[in-house]
């Protein structure tokens, strides 16, 4: 059944800082041509995922020349409102009115970017939209707001896809879009064009069953985009993908597979302190190893196993795949 | 702002047992009357919270007769399907048609009791309805089967309120309705008599901020019913109302003002090792506390801190209220 | 490396309750024989794990020739001081004395019990020694109490190791001995037959990795008893081993390998909605697919990886043992 | 019982930076000079929490005379290793002996400076020293390697106390102190002169109750330093002491207060979107709050009803004195 397209997500490439060491832990700081080159190094990788703010400065036709060269396509855009201070009470969802306004227009502006380049999909992460403590916000206002300046961004261009990625915390204690319900019952009202990004940790963090809110999403034509990665479960590790729940992650695919996903599975990874080609290295062999597993499973024998609600049927059938015995 | 209406749940007032000592931890094991006359006991009980099960075997006339003599009504009608041995791989989810009717049946046989007696809630907690490995069930298939389900049994009669209570695990590893989100989803497709009945723990669990969850379903008509309770935030700890989260209790309570909720708000609370009127009266003691908080706040004064956004300003405002000084 | 002897924990091949079900969720309720038969049927079960209660009014020497007619050892009795009424707000630890020495005696009588037997490990398990809420108990009295009583039960016989097993909570909200750490210390101070029975999933609840704890116990000679399964991280899940946590899983095997650990490892599992003997099969079988990921492993390489602390050099090496390619 | 000495962490009164923002969330950028008058200006504010790094480039006499202008003391100059790129592998436990050798110098430099101003105590907090992934670090040379390293800073000078700051993670996804028996275990095999920093919230995030690890540091003469703030419990928020767990704080006072703990309270807060006099000045207000709820307490009553063990009694008289009804 496995037979997926891999994209590197681009921040995962250079080096990571984070609130004890601003300044990150490598001395890396590639240029975006860097960047597009090292995806294009790893074996296995078709497309980059970016930020908008990956081509502040770059003629879009320089970077569609460097994809070119690297056989890459852009997967996915990624707006960044989470990391700029005027924003760091909110963006869209900003009470003041001016405040949401650029940042409204930045999605905008991102929109009409994607429509210059290969339209790829384009992602909403609100990072600095939600609240750390009680009664910090209004939650009925912030609500409507959120939804009032989600259509007005999607309404700008019905050509191309909205994705909205919810995350349960960070950097905010919450967040506002935080689990994969919130973030489905908004793209359905939202529009057609609005869907979900959906990242393998964060549904993690939400104590979801990332297959499930994967399935769920398919069901409802709302699995815009997939990151992948692997955490802990308290908390956006965004390890390696493959390294942790094994299981998880092979459940994860074979529900990606089932809702007829034929987008890029992009590594939304942060290698603080290991390399990123290597990381972005191992991420593929270790797909290669789950995409294995489930060409050993037979979806009629698993179905009918699931169909009897017995783990103990089930189960049987998916750890012969799993550990090859 | 406060001024709110409490009701016990009767499980709490009896003994509770658990999988290390399935006999309990008490001595006591109380009739109906028994826990009717307990609940009315309690200074400021104004009623009670049973399962359909507590009725079986008596007369519903006896059970109106015994709470009018303690002054007291019923709030809701739990309905018990997470306790039987037959449904223990699902009850209005279960693959198998007949199981399933049967639990159905019995959701319906709740309603035409609620019915008979002062048309009180009728609410599902689909305790083992869920999932414990993956791949043990087909999401897709038993998320159609649990809307489908609903639907019939809301069809029932137009005249009784559904509600769906959430709840992310226990006594399955995960539940089929966990998150707030989930809920309000499946009442939005399941009819306008389909509502949630929201639980302060559990939405602590589901990492929720009880007070934002509380707003979103009052502004969608959706809060039908409220647990309260406290909890440690991993578990569904049903600890006694205000012991632990006081500043989210008050904000909780706070947004259930604002929803202008005028149910009862019921203790669903587990005394495992404590006496279940002591707690109970522990309970309400607490709550008049949150009462005389919530009228120390202005609410024009907090309206106007939430609105910048900024947490210094309305935790100034807030604390002052919580600490009295 | 690997090579490894399993047990299994016969409260695990009856049925099970819990708070919601107090009658359980099947109809079995097999006899202690009934339960060595099953344990022996399971193909690679060597010993069994038993509570002291598991005994009650069973001659010794009939239960050793059931071990003995199925080929089988006692590798621990685990002393049940958590389910019993009286003992619900502390056994050992109670502040009453006479319910206090009532609890420790019942230890020595399991104490005597094991050295009428094949002189197994006992454990100590204390589910209702801890606390539910603030202020419960003085925690300094607690403390002294919990070492008096746990010293005074290993003095009863130097001939017989004891067993601290430790878990962060439930039954209780905390438990006297939440972590590895508490355990070690406790063992340390209570004398050179006191050590600790470590649970997989146990580890995985109190945010450790299992492996490091393995390794500690192991150092300090402290590493009694093992108990293995799997769970979600966030609860006592005691799900069959090896289905979640895969490289977890593999790490600890290879950590209890390398402290020369030649005791039993005990699937401590609670398969409240699957078949006891299929899910002691699964764990064997899983187990069998651990062993064959340790065995690729080269130490030498793996050792000379671990010591770059680039988790790159080491993943790589774990990753083609895990994932076969 | 409520007579606590308060400290103001420097670095909570700056901008604070994330790892999506590393530039930081304010203007702000004070010199230390600037940090300690803002520090004096707190009403109620009586010493400083410094890094080691604060200093760099100062003259600790003028720093000792701005101190002495703004009426403070210092109460611990923490030590940096944790944000310095070349020991993102590890600090005083690197494998690598050169590397490991140049950060206990600089730990040895941090004493020295605290012989030269008012012997303030010397905190460890070791966040770059743990591991990310499974098989990533030897546990047992790791372990072994840390004891050596402190034993040797703390054998360095016998005249200044030496702390060891538990976390559970961050930035490490396992940080080699995570909890605060691993702190215990390690400073009494470490020697007279080493003790523990214990941090309110890292204890909520490691699942202790706060109360209870001050209680037991405090029982073997350990509890050198305390760090007060507030969180969700999932993670190092870092908020304002005294927003969410109220009940905890009031308890872990009063277990601060039994260990007749004479250092100072110092608030280790995050401000990130905060004003941090705003939330400096917050915390002194609640904790102002959380005096008064002690004194409402009568500590012999309070005594009997723990030795009950009966939360029904304890939690009245608690419950009491936070309603203040």
């Amino acid at each position: 059944m496995g037979n997926f397209k891999y994209a590197a997500c681009l921040w995962a490439l250079g080096g990571a800082a984070d609130r004890f060491c601003p300044g990150g832990y490598t001395d890396k700081s590639a240029t975006l041509k860097e960047l597009v080159e090292i995806a294009g190094s790893v074996d296995g990788m078709e497309a980059v995922e970016i930020f908008d703010s990956h081509l502040d400065g770059i003629d879009p036709k320089d970077y569609l020349g460097w994809l070119s060269d690297n056989g890459l396509k852009t997967s996915c855009i990624t707006i960044n409102t989470f990391g700029i201070k005027k924003w760091k009470l909110g963006s869209i969802t900003h009470s003041d009115k001016k405040l949401r306004q650029e940042a409204i227009d930045t999605c905008k502006k991102a929109i009409d970017l994607a429509l210059r380049i290969d339209r790829p999909l384009v992602s909403l992460w609100l990072g600095s939209d939600g609240f750390d403590y009680s009664f910090q916000v209004d939650y009925i206002k912030q609500w409507d707001t959120l939804q009032e300046s989600i259509q007005e961004i999607a309404g700008h261009s019905k050509d191309i896809r909205i994705c909205l990625e919810y995350k349960l915390k960070e950097p905010r204690k919450y967040l506002i879009i935080p689990t994969v319900m919130k973030a489905l019952f908004l793209a359905e009202k939202c529009g057609d064009n609005v869907g979900v990004t959906m990242d393998f940790g964060h549904a993690l963090m939400g104590k979801e069953k990332p297959g499930e809110s994967a399935a769920l999403l398919g069901k409802y034509g709302k699995l815009f985009n997939v990151h992948l990665n692997d955490a802990y479960g308290d908390w956006d590790d965004d390890l390696v993908a493959g390294t942790v729940h094994i299981q998880e992650t092979l459940e994860f695919m074979y529900y990606v597979g089932r809702a007829g996903y034929d987008g890029y599975i992009g590594f939304d990874i942060f290698p603080f302190r290991m390399d990123g080609t290597v990381a972005a290295e191992l991420c593929i062999k270790n797909m290669r190893g789950i995409e294995k597993m489930l060409d050993r499973i037979d979806d009629n024998i698993l179905k009918k196993a699931m169909e009897s609600l017995d783990a103990g049927n089930s189960q049987r059938v998916v750890l012969d795949a799993v550990y090859g015995v």
